[in-house]
């Protein structure tokens, strides 16, 4: 069964009467479709197996190839969308369920068939349906692991000719231009913006790259991703520019025993809860859990962590995990002042345990 | 008076409580914040002089400068938003009308706000106010205004040394990561993705730079902008490798005509329509009227087109423009199977007419 039939299974059990997705990963995944992110309103209506799909009359030439499958609904800038959006309403009748999602859904779109259903005099009822999809994304194929560890592969050699050009007094912006270039050369593209940041400022794990020259003693994180016919990487590692000193090496060896320990925890049916006590239980027993300041990991696939793939690995989420699905392994400690650690790899649970895409060295690395 | 002591006053003279505001270029603006985007809740609640984030706890670091003239309220991975609203919510009562944006607040945001609303016993009333904070960021100063004739200056250094670069048989690709290589060499950063379109590929605005290699006779649009202190250019230019034709020269002459047309309208108290149809009536006239498949430019400033600043330029909009705003005009014809021409410039409202902070040269350079 194709995914856009799972899906619409999927909707119907729900008692969904369709889906109106926005043009993320998610209807990547379901129907092909992918579009240049903009602010006009662009809604697929999933109600059967062909898609209708209202969109800015601009983006027609883009979407040729895929037009065979779909009811278009175009609408050109100087009629806005409301009419192409209440013709493509026009399959249903008194009320409607529909299946949004909240977290990339804006309020422009909701407004938009709040008011689109009252005009064909229909009762609209929304409810997220992000699980739902994000169910389907968590596992992945054969084919999906395979294209998630060639883009695992790839960052690893970007990362590696990387190192090698990282010298005292370059900057953060420098060193991210470098590894942004590296993982151009090596791979189809950037599953996000490279992040590089020296010194105090890698207790930031939100740290953008800055003008800050690296300096002897500083901790260096790199955290970096490549894509593979659209799959994600993401891998971060921490490096020193000369002996960071006792402190920092401990903190680094903390964070090591945390990666190794969530990652040991990793298995069929274990829970996302589960992965990141099992990796904080370390840090916290250091004496370090006030500084592990964010979950343990995320999921990893044609999304990234600006981005909203399944699950997340921590407290509170208790699903169990199927055989096939893949995520990061990342704890951290972050001391204001004194710099931060982070190791980052991406795992997928297999039959019997896990496999780490990510085998780039996880030791200490003096530059 | 600053910019956010301005915003509360039209917050409260259109009878708002307060604003809630996502982590965007509007939020930079009135407060200086700067978050990496996510998928976490992060909003600012405005309704004194002292804004109130709640955000999550991870970008604490990030905004220690700003802290002393905010009220903060982390939350947590573990924990999530909904304390963290509730409390911030704290100074309100009965109910409470807020300001909201409708482009870019997410379903996730809006029903998080009501969630924590009903908590305290609020009744809550949300309504846009895009445009009450579009209409300040529309006119700039002579900052801001520096700003952005640099940011263009800059990136017509990037595509001067880019145009040397091409050659036949190069991917749009590996063009586009000249551009971006180059703007990043000659400025501080792009506005966007550099855009590069060959041969039939430049008939659609929103094409991704792909494989196709560069041929003989075949257009080259390439659309680019940089940054300076947060302000952006926008330039778009096509060239042609060798001779394009008779009629891709007609196409190219009529889109300088028009880009001519659409400046000249360009004055205090002129309307986005007005200038719309200015430039759309030079290529209506010369029959390629369908062909002009998008509105005639659209405002610069903190975003670019991807984002939302206002104004757009295009039949519907009435709204008098006065001295000091800036915008792009950028008519296009793009025909399926022939390819497209686009040719754009970032402009200015000077007291008695225009100012292009866009220089570089408009004839057809074959190349």
């Amino acid at each position: 069964m194709n995914r856009l039939s799972e899906f619409l299974d999927r909707l119907h059990n729900h008692n969904f009467d369709a889906a109106a997705l926005m043009p993320t990963a998610n209807l990547k995944y379901l129907t092909g479709l992918s579009f240049h992110p903009g602010k006009r309103l662009n809604l697929t209506l999933i109600h059967n197996a062909t898609p209708s799909v209202i969109l800015p009359a601009l983006e027609i030439p883009g979407i040729r190839d895929h037009a065979k499958n779909l009811n278009l609904y175009p609408w050109p800038d100087e009629e806005g969308p409301h009419t192409a959006l209440v013709n493509a309403l026009e399959p249903f009748n008194s009320t409607i369920k529909i299946g949004i999602e909240n977290v990339s859904m804006r309020v422009m779109e909701l407004l938009a068939l709040e008011t689109a259903a009252a005009k064909r005099g229909l009762t609209l009822k929304t409810e997220d349906i992000t699980s739902l999809i994000s169910d389907m994304r968590m596992v992945k194929d054969a084919d999906e692991q395979a294209n998630m560890a060639e883009a695992a592969r790839r960052v690893e050699i970007a990362l590696e000719t990387t190192v090698s050009q990282i010298t005292e007094g370059m900057t953060e912006q420098q060193l991210a231009r470098i590894i942004s270039d590296e993982i151009l050369s090596a791979a189809e593209g950037e599953s996000f913006d490279s992040f590089a940041a020296f010194g105090p400022n890698t207790a930031n794990p939100h740290h953008l790259p800055g003008d800050r020259p690296l300096q002897k003693g500083d901790l260096i994180i790199i955290d970096c991703g490549a894509t593979h016919n659209g799959y994600a990487s993401d891998i971060t590692r921490t490096f020193a520019l000369g002996d960071p000193g006792d402190k920092k090496r401990e903190i680094y060896n903390t964070v090591l025993k945390a990666n190794e320990a969530g990652k040991t925890a990793v298995k069929p049916n274990a829970t996302g809860e589960e992965i990141d006590r099992a990796t904080r239980k370390v840090i916290t027993d250091a004496g370090y859990g006030e500084y592990f300041i964010h979950r343990t990991g995320h999921g990893l696939g044609l999304d990234t962590h600006p981005c909203h793939e399944a699950p997340d690995l921590m407290e509170g989420c208790t699903q169990p995990f199927a055989a096939g699905t893949t995520f990061t392994i990342e704890p951290g400690i972050y001391i204001e002042g004194l710099g931060g650690v982070r190791i980052e790899d991406d795992v997928v649970i297999t039959e019997d345990g896990y496999q780490s895409f990510t085998t780039f060295n996880r030791d200490l690395m003096i530059l």
